[in-house]
């Protein structure tokens, strides 16, 4: 299992139509293929800042599998518009974990 | 439910010596007041980048409580050397959950 991670800067004043769209648009994500489970979640300290996390059985689920289906595409045109700059989107793997 | 994120920079080749470090003083935030649950994930596309995740009932079980205990002391004396630069840590709330 892979752990997708981005630090998501949203343009400001767009927030809440952010969280709307994104809402809107989890669909597209959790059709994909290898999708297990994500969550989106507002900074406390920096307006516009969202943690996002996507859970994949494996990487290439996420950087050839969804990143090159039409799916993708309306994923790409209904939410990068709203981050600026572009987010720096990387793939963790365990090393210690304690939880659910 | 609060949940603290940061991405962690430990310095080249004390990789290792982090992770063993890391896993022998987790008892230390798992006994904390409020402590929900944690991990910690190793980034696949940057040698010696994690990130942390820990779950906290409130925001000011790991802002206060945590933080000024003599605990945390020692979770700074074990851990904190290995930060190159010494990481931002942030607290997110939840937007959309799709999980476990």
């Amino acid at each position: 299992m892979i752990l997708e991670a981005g630090m998501l800067q949203v343009r400001q004043g767009a927030e809440a139509d952010f969280e709307a769209t994104f809402k809107a648009a989890s669909h597209i994500i959790v059709a994909a293929q290898g999708y297990i489970s994500h969550e989106l979640r507002r900074c406390i300290e920096v307006r516009g800042k969202y943690l996002l996390l996507v859970q994949w059985e494996r990487l290439e689920d996420h950087t050839i599998g969804f990143r090159q289906s039409p799916e993708y595409q309306e994923w790409k045109r209904l939410l990068h518009h709203f981050y600026e700059p572009f987010p720096t989107i990387e793939h963790f793997e365990q090393v210690t974990l304690s939880q659910c």
